[in-house]
């Protein structure tokens, strides 16, 4: 089996590191930064704070980034990277934030909007501003992936965009920034972590390294997301989480994600469902089908080291977490016409989908969104 | 728990792979490059074969070094990449090839002998010229570590640099270079990969990112490496196990070695045990100890998720393996006096001995080579 691996972001991983921010910005010897911010940061003074500490270094910040961050939302963002003359960006904030960023430190080097690389094929070019990338959700692993998952509101187009020139320069994870999560998103956002670590196992581009973090991940979900939900001040259980995240976005960078998270795509665009929701929506109906593949040897020894008896038994805990953390396991709420379940269908056939280690067909696809629906 | 995470080395892995070194050269765009190669190269045929297909990108090579290299080794083979204003190193061959490669890659950028860095804790210059590892044992993990081990015969030192210029710019496994080991280096090589997975584990500066990758390589040495043993053209094993060594590089780089590669170095420099044996010599008697201190539950449990019952089986499954592999499980051959025993005691006292979990004595280390003598 021939693969290849590359990794090239430092990792600053434990409580408190928030504050080498303002190191990193010396070290890199770079000026002119510029804070790119979940609004929530601006609300409870963090985003302050490191633009104070950074003395000068970080020059401006942006804050205009919605959840699933949308192409204009990207281009306004570059416009100040050109105007200002930014040197180096951080991201603080979700994959929302961090996305965003990415794409903008990217195409500010160019004149393009980002509408030119977004689901088109367009290769990204391979300049970019370095990046310091901080968290504050336990989901996307964005800190250390070369993905930039963006929206075209306009045109009901969501996808990832693949780069090399994505991995950020430094990663800072500091698990106290999760703390202010509420519990919807701690869990929604859990389960994200749960379907990169599976999805990165399942790929067809799955590869050993990978494997070893999938599973590295898989298991400190299973053992500390619901701990985390129901006590968001446990500190373990958040660290954990963190390093989870962390972990799993390692373990799906390189193999990429499969059949949930194709599926997700347009859950999250015509039906409003946060992403780690809409992931894990699909994830234990996909977890049964690809254990009776071809590789369902290798995926059921997956699930025997996490503790279960076979996959069946592990997709069942996923069904019953979901629940118990009041995520829905249905889309029965949607009230769905067969027209829409056909638009669900369609949209769903997304190039990760081809990904996924079983052939899932329209009609696969079509029967699962029956029973969901 | 505060980590810090950095693998800047880019891995391409799979048999036939050792042709791509051209691909990568061109890809550099560097000219003058320098073949680093163990001296079995030169007789079969493949140094010239990597020379030949780099059309004039490679325009000399060194094979003048030996198992163990020796500080003199580096120094002969950087001067040869001043004389020849070498633009970048191929290093292809076992730990010790590459470890000299790695070191003369470096200080040949400056005025100095190798020896001022050896052992002295003089931190080495960062700048270093390209390095792309071609390993041929499955062994040391050196084509993904910032370490490398040298010898200074003359004045009895053996002991790692680290720096993080030693990492290689691009490592190339290819499985197929290792189905001329002997079953004597496969065993020896194959029993460092362990010690690496396990001393990585174990060591006061683990992390989560390395635990993965120990657990991962642990168990695929226990699953592959009497089989590659048994038989050298066993395809299957002879991957699993390259995969195991470049993993087990990925566990240890950052957190270090322990006891077992503390112990090792005076039964190689004074006794002529080639490495991987010498490592092998104490992993189950560090085991054991381990197990019972304050990291026990952690260590237990790693042993578990092998799928032995406790430290203590897997101690006594190292000791089997070994033995069947025809490696020593003690000293008795080499009718050790009072007086080598106390040189041993007090030469193991290195300062990767400080990374052990537990604290190890001088009265333990001399109970240990009692036992053993
Ligand atoms: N780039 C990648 O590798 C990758 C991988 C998976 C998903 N994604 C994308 O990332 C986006 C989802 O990111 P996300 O799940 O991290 O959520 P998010 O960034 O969209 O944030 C979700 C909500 O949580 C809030 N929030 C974030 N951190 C908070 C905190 N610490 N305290 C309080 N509130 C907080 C935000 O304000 C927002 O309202 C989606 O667009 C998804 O497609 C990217
Ligand atoms: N840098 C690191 O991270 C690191 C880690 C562990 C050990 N080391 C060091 O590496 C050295 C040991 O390296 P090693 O165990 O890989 O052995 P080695 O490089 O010393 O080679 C051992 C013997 O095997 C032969 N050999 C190598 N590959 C062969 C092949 N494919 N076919 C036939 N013969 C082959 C060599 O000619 C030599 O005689 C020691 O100095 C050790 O301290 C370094
Ligand atoms: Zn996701
Ligand atoms: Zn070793």
């Amino acid at each position: 089996m021939n693969w290849d691996y590359l990794q090239p972001v430092k990792i600053r991983f434990g409580k408190g590191r928030v504050s080498e921010v303002k190191d990193l910005a010396k070290e890199m010897g770079i000026k002119n930064g510029l804070l790119v911010a979940d609004p929530f940061f601006f609300t409870n003074g963090l985003a302050e704070r490191i633009v104070k500490e950074s003395e000068g270094a970080i020059i401006a910040s942006f804050g205009d980034l919605s959840p699933n961050p949308d192409v204009t939302e990207v281009d306004a963002c570059a416009a100040i990277i050109r105007e200002k003359e930014i040197g180096f960006v951080v991201a603080l904030g979700g994959g929302s934030s961090m996305d965003c960023a990415k794409a903008a430190a990217s195409i500010a080097l160019t004149d393009d909007s980002i509408r030119k690389y977004h689901g088109t094929g367009v290769a990204m070019p391979q300049e970019h501003l370095p990046l310091i990338a901080v968290p504050t959700t336990a989901g996307t692993g964005s800190e250390v992936t070369c993905v930039s998952v963006l929206t075209d509101h306009a045109n009901g187009k969501k996808s990832p965009i693949v780069s090399d020139g994505f991995f950020p320069s430094y990663a800072i994870i500091d698990p106290e920034l999760t703390y202010t999560m509420p519990p919807k998103v701690t869990a929604g956002t859990g389960i994200d972590v749960l379907s990169h670590a599976l999805e990165g196992f399942w790929s067809k581009g799955h590869q050993p390294i990978c494997d070893a973090c999938a599973l590295h991940a898989a298991e400190l979900v299973f053992q500390y997301l619901y701990k985390a939900y129901l006590d968001p001040a446990d500190e373990e259980a958040r660290e954990k989480m963190c390093e989870a995240s962390l972990i799993a976005g390692l373990a799906f960078t390189l193999p990429k994600t499969t059949s949930s998270h194709a599926c997700s795509f347009p859950l999250t665009n015509i039906h409003h469902i946060p992403h780690g929701e809409a992931c894990g929506m699909t994830l234990d109906y996909f977890a049964r089908i690809n254990a009776k593949g071809a590789d369902g040897a290798r995926i059921d020894e997956f699930a025997r080291k996490l503790g279960f008896k076979d996959t069946e038994e592990m997709a069942d805990a996923i069904h019953e977490l979901k629940a118990k953390m009041g995520l829905r396991n249905d889309l029965k709420d949607l009230h769905l016409t067969e027209e829409q379940i056909s638009e669900l269908v369609r949209i769903s056939r997304h190039p990760n989908l081809y990904n996924n280690p079983v052939e899932i067909t329209d009609e696969m696809l079509s029967e699962m969104y029956h029973k969901l629906a």
